[in-house]
């Protein structure tokens, strides 16, 4: 088992020049929205993670495919690194320029290029965000689904392979991705899938890119599958007297089938610090969040048959939110969780871990995962989608406390052993970025990893493309 | 636009020899299940495609991975093809040997190596056929819906990215196969994916390898997703004034969003011949057959919306299939179409196209397609899994007279030309094999099919794996 990176230090990696040739080029074409400026480069050099900021030598704002083309192409020409930069709220480190290298910053590129309704697909730009994208498509009457609680663009979205609370109904980008615009390591402009549901035509470079965190090429364009607003919706939540007995109903409703849409686990810490940031009053025991899409009659069949597996394992009476603007105060409250929990500790930084497991493993990683934290000492909260047998551990360390460190990436580290050895991920949608190097070889093994890093070096032979992530460089 | 590959005649390709020194490493180690008897190698030389038979040199019974990994390292060393062999049943010439080299037959490794019905996953050998898994699990209350017609391998299956009736619902082999043993190019085993619901743990092997036509390596295990058998199924037929109402209703079923689990449509050509062979006697007019999946209330409620828009469209009432007998002998029917056709014209041999578009083209595409061939004279069926914008037209042509050919081959051309202008794809389910590699580059463009090639270069760089397929050699 390798151990992870340790969050307080970066790889001692060496920084590629810029070559000058190069930011004249940039700054010729892109003029003011060619920027090297140290407060703009840190913004763009730093994400979620609790990593220190190496900046990018220059961040450029792109506006068009042609535009990342010609910024790829002339990177390719100067070996320069290239990283991709949505909304910033990647948890790995994705965003760290630890070569250097240039940033292109596609918030610019937030324009929904076509909407088909009749056939419920949609294609965006890659800096569009998920929020963004929902409101602009409201009046169609369908919704895109894939909810990692950031307002994450798009594109990263597709990069980390992002899923979030919905995705134990809907998938996760993995399956809501029908095609791409890409522009390659060489900066040519290559598009992937069609507006088909399936297709049997060749690789699945739409799957390929999906999840490559940047390291193949910059996904520019992005056409996505929606879904019709459900004619109802239930949410409710659910008290139980134990984690374990929130978990082992949530393995039982996947078990027999439930067509849930959204099953989310907060633990004591977790609604603590929702009530204090949020105003709100939940009872502070181990509570799920549940929502049930469908017909009327269909979701008040599923509410009660989940009731009813909840009452065997002692859960309470469902509290409902039947006005959606209770539900949207619920649901704000659990994308808020990871930061009403930074606000618990102030100064605090937050290693968030998410190990994803087969179902019926979930409640056992889960007891024993919380059992060994309380152990330790350092505060934690769990949330979890756990109708995909996904949860997370956020750990709240003092950063000039390199004990704590040391503390939250033990106790990560044997997660993600745990995690392992039932036949589980040691990321079920953050992605491996800068952290989870060595747990990518222990989960898929050395054969697989060699098979990745010939793909890299096929697709992208100067390693410019997002270097040092997914791989160490 | 390129023409296609006319199915008359196959490539010029030269075969590449078989060394000597090869063979006997073959027949020192796996004796009598290592076997060049012409009969043998004719059988796995041929598929369900209309091309002649290029016998593979030798066939190769395996019974492991290990043996599998054995054979491609021999073949490797030698620079001899090897095409994987399941069932046969594949219709695009995947199966016949245009560069000679080895066949290996993984009928042998048929066994379910591990049910968690826990966790609603079961690991495969490559060898096993859906119906035989099917027939396994049974016990468990779980099934694998993909289902394809023929009774396929599920390696096959996964080789094709395969789909089938009950893709609307449960999604296709790329949304079903949570991971994969694979034996590579060079004679490697490694393993791709996890028995977790999902991941963001590096590049996506496992969607790399399904749908790859065994160009890239050999797929000797397969985790899959099973679901729980529904509660209630209900089946219906119902008949309407024309294809086109019978589509548009399709389209609305859709777009309503009614979580329909099958629902195809048979012409009357289509109808005819399935009531010759199976003795049926549905009536002759456009059809869908469709099958609902849910709680009884639910599948009760999709059953009443669906009838509703039908009638809006001029469809008749509902006949239902009630007993389990009843829906097996339309189902089985439906899945014989394909023979039943064949023979209502001796002799025949049938070009069978499978074209995908956006639901809301799928009835301009249907009834333009079907006008061209009327008006071409050539007897035709029309078949489809019209809930996926995918249907089939199968053209009748009787193989000695290159006139019905040609003739087949210019509709099918214009079928997919039509298909790609409406966005949508040259196959939703058989893949490209020998006849489509044309419609490839149409579709995907030059840059994505270089990619393509790309990746299959890295990984195979002595081009051993199924050579000539998907590609042009």
């Amino acid at each position: 088992m390798n151990a992870p990176l340790p969050s307080h230090h970066l790889p001692q990696i060496e920084r590629r020049p810029l070559p000058a040739a190069m930011l004249e080029a940039l700054q010729q074409r892109f003029g003011a929205r060619c920027s090297t400026a140290m407060a703009v480069r840190e913004q763009h050099g730093r994400d979620e993670s609790p990593f220190d900021v190496p900046p990018p030598d220059v961040v450029v704002y792109c506006d068009s495919t042609e535009e990342v083309a010609a910024v790829v192409a002339l990177a390719h020409e100067h070996a320069v690194p290239v990283i991709p930069y949505g909304a910033g709220s990647s948890l790995e480190g994705h965003l760290l320029a630890v070569q250097g290298g240039v940033s292109i910053d596609l918030t610019p590129m937030n324009r929904l290029l076509r909407v088909n309704p009749e056939d419920q697909t949609v294609t965006v730009q890659a800096g569009v965000t998920r929020k963004q994208l929902n409101d602009e498509i409201r009046h169609t009457g369908l919704f895109f689904p894939i909810d990692p609680g950031a307002d994450a663009s798009i594109g990263g979205m597709a990069a980390t392979r992002a899923s979030g609370t919905n995705a134990v109904r809907y998938g996760t980008m993995r399956e809501n991705v029908l095609g791409l615009t890409v522009v390659t390591a060489t900066g040519e402009v290559i598009h992937t899938g069609t507006r088909a549901r399936k297709s049997s035509a060749g690789y699945d470079l739409t799957r390929l890119f999906v999840g490559s965190e940047g390291t193949l090429g910059v996904m520019t364009e992005v056409t996505l599958k929606l879904y019709p607003l459900p004619e109802a919706i239930l949410a409710a939540v659910c008290h139980f007297p134990s984690v374990e007995a929130a978990v082992t109903t949530t393995i039982e409703i996947i078990q027999v089938g439930v067509p849930i849409a959204r099953c989310e686990l907060l633990d004591v810490n977790a609604i603590r610090a929702v009530n204090r940031h949020d105003k709100l009053d939940l009872r502070e025991a181990p509570m799920l969040l549940m929502e049930f899409h469908g017909s009327p009659a269909s979701v008040q069949e599923q509410a009660d048959t989940v009731q009813q597996l909840a009452l065997d394992h002692g859960g309470e009476a469902f509290q409902w939110a039947t006005t959606p603007e209770e539900r949207t105060r619920l649901w704000a409250a659990r994308h808020h969780a990871y930061l009403s929990a930074l606000q618990t500790k102030p100064g605090c930084r937050c290693v968030t871990t998410d190990t994803c497991v087969p179902i019926s493993r979930l409640a056992e990683c889960v007891t024993e995962t919380m059992a060994e934290a309380d152990a330790s000492g350092l505060p934690y909260f769990v949330v979890g989608h756990v109708g995909d047998g996904n949860f997370h551990m956020g750990y709240l360390l003092d950063p000039n406390l390199p004990a704590e460190r040391d503390t939250a990436e033990r106790l990560s580290l044997q997660l993600v052993q745990r995690a392992l050895r039932m036949e589980g991920t040691c990321t079920g949608e953050h992605g491996i970025g800068l952290h989870k190097m060595g747990f990518l070889v222990d989960e898929a093994g050395a054969g697989a990893v060699a098979m990745m890093r010939t793909l890299k070096q096929a697709l992208d032979p100067k390693n410019i493309m997002n270097p040092g992530k997914i791989f160490a460089a």
